[in-house]
């Protein structure tokens, strides 16, 4: 199971304690209570300007009530064909928003291209009635192939969006692993870049169970986002009665440098994993490691080695050498050095 | 704040340290982990039969997918006209249901009661497309009046569902103080009685963020509405990247007699409440204490020494002396006595 | 099957001459015929403001999309509990809104009153997440008991909506019926008195199958109302590839007299029959027959009678004398004279 | 506007006289009336089988509700990227499925083939939350690219989906057409050949508004396809009032030799079209002109020359020489012979 994904990793100690912490005497229910009231102080700080923060548990109730709100029915979103919400969520987005529909576009390296979404959205026709209207585009950083958008990308991306009316989204499951490898701050890689609502990940980065919608009211979208997404959070089974124990581990993931720490970690484990098999002979990058993703094609004897090492790695069925290894917060350097000895031996064994 | 709700009681420590104790390294992820797998175990014994758990996160969430699985569109289902799944979660399960239809019942106590339900349901016609069928009778043991039904109160309801092809559904927010105030057992006020699926809460009585829908296999139900729960639960944003922390709560709430536990204190020291109002001058009692809510109308005098006494109560609106109160597992005697005191203080200043 | 509803009535012969004259050659599909593309003006004269006509085929098709875009996930509808719209429509409104919830009032003469709408609506708390946010109030004139809302009593409702910040909605099944009824013009009882969106209906008027939704460009939230709507249309299957054929109709319903003509003829024979059935011994009216519909309580003589003479009379399952009787554009005299005598024959071998 | 669509196409003579033959007095609403309650046996007899039909008044409807009961929340579809169903119905099926997927696969001539849908179908894990279970398949007879599938292909995608527990849906938006060019019976190329659920189209063939849903008893799926559905196109605003004068349409389409007489005219139309085309030089064959349908390449000069006789041709905006033709029932030997000549003066002139 190591490096199968980062949702396999416990929770970090910080987001512990500040769950325990919270566990105090009576506290006011679904939301109503201090910590959760002031989610919305916390991000700005975080985020360096107003933020409205809908805490829920997990990153596909932020997709999907994130899109909803974006894409009332019956609009569209334009997103990459290996896209989270497109290809991984059994269409929570289309369903929490009445219907709504999810346009694929392909795109190397996991990212949408400013030519390409600029060609299809030229090529729409607002006023042809078969086709749903496209409200939203959405992004994923880092991507599903384990790289990060440069700032500039999204700021090209968003500048299109600006041009037809559309908001831009940002699944950030991975958000904090993305800023830490580009080197810029949490406001830098969301709205000062031109996004309009994203999807802030925390689970993956060490929390227990706390995602969280973020909306950013410097955007012109801000207030038709904001507009009933707390009905449709309660709605949809995503506004705890015990909120408390979400919002403290928002909380503790936004203060001090908790969640760059854990992210920074975990980067540098997939870091040292890419460097350390692409020493095994016959071993092949598939995508630049940016963030906690490693894409290698590792060849049979590799393979056979981490068998023998006890190591179970799973492969695309239609293509048993492609595989994805994942770090997290909590990954050392004994099971990144275990891991490439066990592929290197396998190597070496075969040579 | 004071017995606002069970739902501001903080986590009971049992609870905790099942959280702590399943925060152990990696493990797999949405539910693939051993804690999980081994839910449908857990209740099986605890409900001396076979079935099928579907953790989720919130009551709602448990309604909503519960009833959703129960109505498939275009159906509708009856309820009470003060149930939560028909007052108090904004649509929450015509939402899942894909736009089913609640129909509302008036009763006394809270409940439904049979000749109603019989004269209503002779009263359709299903050939008539201008109504949707109804296929589920959803009620809410302990109901929102405080009052429990009775296990023959049940059976009766019963025996109707199945007269006329319905599904039961039982509303179980506050299942465990329902059974300890029958003196029954969970099985007995369940699958026993004839109820074919269960919204089972764990959240009110101690848990953090824990409530699972219970299908029961013996049901002639069950495998109508076990088909593509699990994907319409994904789908809901309810399948936890970290789903064994959710489940370990459930684990150690069906472990032992944690729940009755719990229950039964929270049910006494409602009855103590009561007792203690009772005796205060114009006091009446609304509803019968069965579990832990009291419904009484507070006299003007008793709300002042509440006020003086500085405990904020809120009746209705519209009926300012109608007071709910709720006890929690963490309600303390000590608690109790110095709120029937403030009321009395109230009182006598007023004689 | 007489009197049994408008429904059962034929095409009028200028309607079918419309749909004749719209058979010649080619033309374009999906809405972009010169037929359709002409129905805003069209409307336009008709209302003396300037409209969007968003043509359907049926009645529940027109009030479902009208309410979906006025009550946008997760909003509701507050309506009259006879409102066809909630009791009649098999939950169309809440599927075609992606799960909204229409709330239900009582009043008497199938008429929602300002006075139980305003302690209504002043009631709810739009913070509270745990019921849905009142978006638009939905009114059906002339109401399914048979009554005409006084324009005064239109505009009372609309500025309790304006305050609020509330659509108001018409359901027009029998929309000329009532403004003939009330002897003012089609703007006056629409948005002249606060109406925002109409549900017009021509086919119970004669029409073959055509009703319209009409977003009255005045309208504060006409923009809103309008984005959008097309796109729903077609997603819902309204838009028909031979829309000629449906535009047509109602070019020919709003041109000239015949919408008038053959709602005042309806309403004439209503009144002819109620005035006739008021002579029969024991015949007492539940309604004002203000439009096409009476509702009267026959006693079981002249049921007989009825019977003897080959009327299939159907009342209601729990009151089978409570009797609705509907007129149409093709009703004549002889038959309400010859019911009218069946009815009295039954009274009289009964003396 | 000429070979645009064959839905510019008026409604046929033998459509139009039954319409105006079922315009004879009363008649019970809501589908109560004698036409569409013999539509059942109509269709029974048409397809040599036991079927339930359910009218509605577009195509869109028809494949929606079709595929909305096939694919009950929250299951998924296959389809053809270019089907009518995923590419231009503004997610229709989607929506009524509330929430469904469609699932797009690449393949030749606008058809699926068996090798890739059973290889599709294989890697399908359906234990796996985190896609929606599929439930249907659904291809296009004939194609959206004027294609038909031989009888063998149809057969052997059936066999696929009877392994896999799937229902077959065709949409039969052009049934007639591709009957007729098969050769085979209406029977043959749908429930024996394995079809579960047709969408049957008569409106693109000379009707007004009249499409089904067709349910064939025979299939394993019947009686979970039509439970519910009466009621699902209730809710879809597809129950019409005066439903006499879809299901008049319906019976002529059935009557006699109709519905292929005016197929085997479209088609006959198509096919001199191509060989005029073909006979112009530089123009291309894009798809076998299997049906009514023309996919062909034209040169510049083909198209300057079609301009200048005041054809108004559009091709892709991405390809402006691809161009698809469309004949109808009321195509004419004339109508084709012109476009052809002005085709071949405008290569005429460039040669």
């Amino acid at each position: 199971m190591l490096f199968r994904s980062d949702n396999i990793t416990p929770t970090c100690p910080e987001i512990l304690a500040a769950i325990i912490a919270a566990n105090d005497g009576d506290s006011a229910a679904y939301g109503n209570d201090s910590l959760t009231q002031g989610l919305d102080a916390a991000f700005a700080g975080y985020f360096e300007t107003s933020t409205r923060v809908h805490p829920v548990a997990t990153g596909i109730a932020a997709n999907a009530l994130a899109l909803a709100t974006a894409m009332p029915a019956p609009a569209a979103c334009v997103c990459h064909a290996q896209a989270h919400v497109y290809a991984t969520e059994s269409g929570a987005p289309e369903f929490f928003a009445g219907g709504g529909k999810l346009l694929p576009l392909p795109g190397a390296h996991g990212k949408l291209w400013p030519e390409d979404l600029a060609k299809f959205l030229a090529a729409q026709d607002p006023a042809r009635l078969q086709a749903p209207p496209i409200a939203v585009v959405s992004i994923t950083q880092g991507s599903e192939a384990g790289t990060a958008y440069a700032l500039d990308h999204i700021r090209a991306i968003a500048a299109l969006c600006r041009r037809h009316g559309l908001a831009l989204h940002m699944d950030g499951a991975r958000f904090s692993n993305a800023f830490v490898a580009l080197g810029c701050s949490p406001a830098e890689m969301s709205w000062r870049a031109g996004v309009d609502i994203l999807s802030y990940g925390a689970t993956k980065n060490g929390a227990m169970c706390a995602d969280a919608v973020v909306i950013f009211e410097a955007s012109p979208h801000a207030a038709a986002l904001d507009r009933w997404l707390g009905h449709r959070r309660l709605r949809a089974g995503q506004v705890f009665s015990k909120m408390r124990y979400v919002s403290a581990q928002l909380h503790a993931m936004v203060s001090g440098d908790l969640a760059a720490r854990n992210a920074a970690h975990a980067n540098a484990m997939a870091r040292r994993l890419t460097d350390g098999l692409l020493a095994v002979p016959g071993v092949v990058l598939v995508e630049p490691t940016d963030i906690n993703e490693v894409f290698v094609r590792l060849p049979a004897s590799a393979l056979s080695g981490l068998a023998r090492g006890g190591y179970a790695v799973k492969g695309r069925p239609e293509d048993p050498g492609l595989v994805r290894l994942v770090t997290g917060w909590s990954s050392t350097t004994a099971q990144v050095d275990g891991f490439v000895a066990a592929a290197a031996s396998g190597a070496a064994a075969a040579a």
